[in-house]
């Protein structure tokens, strides 16, 4: 028995922000200095480091759950099931629904009740939670999924990665371009194919010095004394972390499946930061004495920003759609999932087409 | 093979706050209207039907995630492991970390990674997230565990439930006095015994038209217009529902068990208000042809108040300690866990001690 992504669906906000928008921002230190640099400086350098050239934003009406129906419901439509069978709705999210203007998190009910109230889905055994577990959340989710089915409480589930990061950055902050909105969903189900679908999964968490690398905080600007905060994080010494733990549980996860490296087609890897990203699976291939293949990492950083939870199930719907030039994944490739995040979590999923 | 509960703590906030204390306060309907009664008439009612005399807050200079370390701490000493040996912290929570004087719920990290490193564990395979499934959050997370050990993903689960919803209460609503802050853990592991431990299980999510019978809405006093919202439900419509759909839950998992209601020693119900959790007992009984038996039902909601995900694990604690008069449990003993909740989220579990 398998358990295998029997539909996908994603919603990218029709808002674009290109990076010129942030051209008159007033951007400054952690410690409240200001950059030592023009903005056409930093936002050149914030380029050449994170791939990004343009991130999306929701319109002011929608919240977070609004997206994620959306996709959910392309993900239903894509696996041709039926709403009133699916047995789990997992969403997995950060910050709950943050209406615009408003600094408060909506949280209750959950944002998969949300879901399942907005998909109109009557069946009360169809049961819905969030997941909170940084920007691996959507992958982890996957993994309950998994889990559930396995264990013979669910046949079906709906998975949901859904954040809207523009609710909560300090425009004051240079990672604000780094954020993003998005939505991406898949429809978990059992296969009767042995050997199909999920193969092996590997989830860590390190927070014993690592917890706070991402964070919520204050403001950058230290004029501004109003006690908000805001998403933060310490990006050098994520980008150390990551690239120290991202490829062994990679390369746990292809270990333990008796694959071999040469089988990995494609790796679906949490759009955070395109030299990072690079890094990494340049650092997971040199575990094997290789260098990564032309095209094994497919990318939609550059247009599509870093819209946490949502980043690993939208790339692979793109992918699986063939929308992502010089991409394609078809029937019995070998891939490889990867997350790194708020937590600090990791995780990492291989899994045959 | 069972998975039963091997530790248990709790951890009750030090601030008593008494009825009297509601004495000043202006109540208002939610459309804006004054209360036609006074405030000793309001209270009195107030208490006949929820039986609550008293509630507790936590101190000014902690948040959630402090008080669901000092409950995990006595459920780890509890059970006698070591720390280094937990596969998974889950924490079901609501409203996140809100800070004194605040009104943004923090959530980033997760509060279970923050127990993890306030506790200090080292482990990265222990894995930490957090559960969004309004006040059954703790008995669904314990059925988390449950699957994850039942599917081999874990050993030992550390399950958590913790709020402080004074920090996100109305006190212009009456239901404002219902809401209390508490936390409550226990340890989940393996049992060599077949048929021990987690027996039976139910849940169930109603949104069709029940996903905003708990929300987070603006306050009753229309004078203040600051657009901060807080936790607000509508009483009867829970009321109904949950007498209709608790008792059903409970009897699947006593049908499904093979077990009789006459072998049913307690029933933990999430302390939610008295005449209701009443009223569920009486309806379940009755789908038997029954009436409760004296002391099968312990509650503490008279001077905890309603702590939303802690109520059970922390009844479940003081009972195994003998703590709450008239009240025990032993070795063999069957019982139920119940409780409803925002989603609306419904659930049951047989166990056997």
């Amino acid at each position: 028995m398998g358990v295998t992504i029997t539909g996908s669906g994603s919603y990218i906000p029709s808002g674009v922000a290109k990076n010129d928008q942030f051209a008159n921002h007033h951007f400054y230190n952690e410690d409240g200095s200001k950059f030592g640099q023009e903005n056409e400086v930093i936002i050149e350098k914030f380029k050449a480091i994170t791939g990004i050239e343009e991130r999306r934003y929701i319109e002011e009406n929608l919240v977070t759950s609004d997206i994620a129906t959306f996709a959910a419901q392309k993900a239903i439509e894509d696996a041709g099931i039926d709403i009133e069978t699916i047995d789990y709705i997992i969403l997995a999210q950060n910050y709950g629904d943050v209406k615009h203007g408003s600094l408060q998190s909506d949280t209750v009910p959950s944002l998969a009740s949300r879901v399942k109230h907005n998909l109109k889905i009557k069946n009360p055994s169809c049961v819905c939670y969030d997941i909170l577990f940084g920007c691996p959340g959507w992958l982890e989710a996957t993994i309950h999924a998994n889990a559930f089915i396995k264990s013979g409480l669910a046949k079906k589930c709906l998975v949901i990665g859904a954040e809207s990061l523009s609710r909560v950055v300090d425009q004051h902050d240079r990672d604000s371009m780094i954020y993003s909105d998005g939505a991406g969903a898949t429809i978990l189900e059992i296969s009767p194919e042995e050997g199909d679908g999920i193969l092996t999964h590997k989830t860590a968490t390190y927070t014993y010095k690592e917890a706070n690398f991402i964070y919520f905080g204050e403001s950058n600007n230290k004029e501004i004394n109003d006690a908000r905060r805001y998403i933060k994080m310490y990006g050098r010494k994520i980008y150390e972390f990551a690239l120290k733990h991202v490829p062994e549980a990679m390369k746990e996860c292809l270990t333990e499946s008796g694959y071999k490296i040469e089988d990995l087609k494609k790796i679906f890897i949490h759009q955070a930061n395109e030299k990072m990203d690079e890094a990494i699976v340049q650092r997971f291939y040199k575990l094997y004495g290789q260098t990564p293949p032309k095209d094994v990492m497919p990318m939609s950083i550059n247009k599509l920003g870093n819209s946490s939870v949502a980043t690993i199930p939208t790339l692979y719907d793109i992918v699986k759609r063939r929308e992502l030039q010089g991409h394609k994944i078809s029937k019995g490739d070998i891939v490889m999932f990867a997350s790194v995040g708020a937590g600090m979590n990791i995780n990492a999923m291989l899994y045959k087409v």
